[in-house]
């Protein structure tokens, strides 16, 4: 172990943060393919989708050729509240590992909010704001995005509404109590505040929800009130868009150690961290500049890249949302028994779907308890106790560190840490206790979810 | 706000981190009391305490007058982990209170310990390595030192027995769970493992234990099993000593950005966290370098410093460790609805005793619900969830940035935030639920105690 080459931790200056965030998609010579109006199926304009999103964030969204996009000054002064994140030197898991590989993490857990939702939380919020609006809805499954906006709002003193799966607010209290804490108004979804949320109520009486509808009750909420929009934590480009801060914060970093990385992992279940972490270094690949490969993570039990197909479907279940093609494990696709709630979802995002198939990016599932598996070790070794979702990044930079150490190879890994799991010691103790089990999709459910994509 | 004027975090480079503890017993003209023998009332020896302590910590428990004492190698790597920690501007919450004052934190809750706890386990267990111990045995009640142990055993390979509170070991099973993670062995306190565990369940069927249980349970386990070690999160002058490392990084950082701070403030249960803040500070004005004002800030249902007696007094209630000459509350003293676990011992750190009987700090108690009232205030608007304890600093910091807009004097305070609320969120509930209320003990109920003080 060698301690002197480079930082265990290496931060920027408040002076080296970035001031623009980096759009990927104008470097990309195919870009993804629009969004669909779920009514019409004719692209998407901006004046449909400014009754639901704000304003500046729709420009965001169908922007696909503005290379950089300036980050407001007061986004970027709650930024330092919480950024720069430190960029890692793992040396302590290599010496564990006995590689000769050299494994750097970006990690994005050292906030309130537990993970990298906040960077786009901000900027939404602030953009609400400007837009004059009283509050935003949103949903919020697992809890990491709900927390991240109470926080936002709070700062910039917006109403912040929030649709909680109900299974998800009778069994995760304390999340609850950390947006609440930060002034959120928190509803178990689904609630009779909403038409939706009575009809379903009234249809399947005891229900515990679902993310599908708890995202149909956000979207009515935000436009049946006046002065409110929704916002969204993930699959979205202006959530892609927010989330460079990571990739370039990181290659602010690498450049000022004078290091390359070769290889560059994350966790994906939206895309939101991974579309983040990758976006500059994808962008030199893009444009000739370097090489790099990249390896999107993901569940087995949740297998969107490596079993899915790449087809237009809707976002979320209610089908209010816009079409979006994407890499898709079919809309009604629900997957079972993952403790990584973060990763649960259907499809992905149509920038690293549009990436993926054109093989400028890989992908890889793994298993639940192999990755409980790498997070034990990663804990014990590099002090941070991760999240689920983000241990499925530290499985296969594992896996590769010792691919690594088997071909005598010195690689430079990088991934993302994008949290910790800190709300998420039920997961943690069924693995201690050895009654934690892993899930993989027969052929034919899949078959029987794909049937059900829409005919476009 | 101007942020141009400092940044808005300082962190030291890993070249500039302390390489030594400082002892502030060694700048004391009048010293703390010694220890004395429970049996004897003597003053213990060297000998005596190893038998209960590893070898070096006990030198370093009794030595009062080497000033720095050089931190081993690999405590300092792993320290890289999670120091140096950043020394904050509370830009946000200065322009919250519309203050004049310079307010600054050192915010210890970047590690997954949550605390400050971290800088001794990893020290105690360094050491308890060194001398070839199997492992070591401890008590631990809010849980934040038992996870920071359970850390720093997983990093060095030594077996980790933690006795916990039975009600905590109920009610915080996520905290229980970090810790066997980290791969401890986490009994809850009284237990059916040792003989005065046993006793206690005889005589008190069905109790839920408590921190004086567990401690005799804690040291009981380590002198009658081969190669193991009792060790203690707060209270001990070797304690103070490796927390010293908090105010050595701030001492450095303000002396980087050409700022030397009025008022230091920090929480006060043990002493552990104020004691290493203050150290280099204390120091100066020790020796006569320069001036500072300290304030120790206690709940005020456990009011040692602020209504308790100067006296030897036993540490802990089962009577089996040293007696310490310090402000104490009486070891009886059972303090009520206070939700600050880490603050809720009866006596204080021999060391802060004395410096405050000399008057050289001083200290103010606190309610709980205003605290929890500068809890929420300070995490909407910069962004971190405080344990309850680190509230308290809070409390009193936001009180003084108050006086001096009152009195229009651009003080520089300077606040210990020794760690985050994650685990705390029952309490944060009964504040969200305007369910929290107030306790101050009686005067007959502290003259109660006091009698039975024991006689030295």
């Amino acid at each position: 172990m060698n301690t002197d080459e480079v930082p265990y931790k290496t931060y920027l200056t408040e002076a080296e943060l970035p001031t623009a965030w980096y759009n990927l998609r104008a470097d990309m010579k195919k870009k993804p393919a629009p969004l669909l109006n779920p009514g019409t199926l004719k692209p998407v304009t901006a004046e449909e989708l400014e009754h639901v999103f704000c304003k500046e964030l729709v420009r965001q969204e169908l922007d696909d050729t503005t290379q950089f996009i300036p980050i407001p000054d007061e986004v970027q002064k709650f930024y330092r509240m919480f950024r720069p994140s430190p960029l890692i030197r793992a040396y302590f898991l290599e010496r564990a590992l006995g590689t000769p590989a050299k494994i750097y993490y970006k990690f994005e857990g050292n906030n309130t909010s537990g993970s990298h939702k906040l960077n786009s939380a901000v900027a939404q919020a602030y953009y609400a704001k400007a837009q004059g609006l009283k509050g935003v809805t949103t949903e919020t499954g697992a809890g990491q995005w709900g927390t991240a906006l109470s926080m936002a709002c709070a700062f910039f003193g917006l109403d912040c509404q929030v649709y909680m799966v109900k299974c998800s607010y009778e069994q995760k209290p304390f999340r609850r109590e950390v947006m609440r804490t930060y002034g959120a108004d928190v509803t178990p979804s689904p609630s009779m505040k909403t038409k939706i949320g009575r009809a379903i109520n009234e249809a399947h009486p005891g229900t515990t929800g679902s993310l599908g509808c708890a995202i149909s009750e956000a979207v009515e909420a935000a436009v049946t009130q006046d002065g409110y929009r929704y916002v969204l934590g993930s699959v979205l480009a202006q959530v892609l868009l927010h989330q460079s801060i990571i990739g370039l914060e990181a290659k602010a970093a690498f450049d000022k150690l004078g290091v390359k990385p070769d290889l560059v992992i994350g966790c994906a279940g939206g895309g939101s961290n991974l579309g983040g972490l990758i976006a500059p270094f994808m962008g030199e690949k893009l444009r000739g500049e370097a090489d790099y490969r990249f390896i999107a993570v993901e569940p087995a039990s949740c297998p969107s890249f490596t079993r899915g197909r790449y087809a237009y479907d809707f976002c979320d279940t209610g089908k209010v949302c816009p079409l979006q093609k994407m890499y898709t494990l079919g809309h009604d696709f629900i997957p079972s028994a993952n403790h990584a709630g973060g990763l649960r979802y259907h499809g992905m995002s149509a920038t690293l779907s549009e990436l993926y198939d054109q093989k400028l990016m890989e992908a890889r599932a793994v298993e639940q308890t192999s990755v409980f598996a790498a997070a034990e070790q990663f804990a014990r070794v590099e002090g941070i106790l991760p999240a689920p979702e983000s241990s499925h990044a530290i499985r296969v930079a594992i896996d590769e560190a010792l691919r690594c150490k088997e071909e005598g190879k010195a690689e430079t890994i990088l991934f993302g840490l994008t949290g910790t799991g800190y709300f998420d010691m039920v997961a943690y103790q069924k693995y201690n206790d050895r009654e934690m089990g892993d899930y993989i999709p027969s052929d034919e459910e899949l078959a029987a979810s794909f049937a059900k994509l829409p005919k476009v």
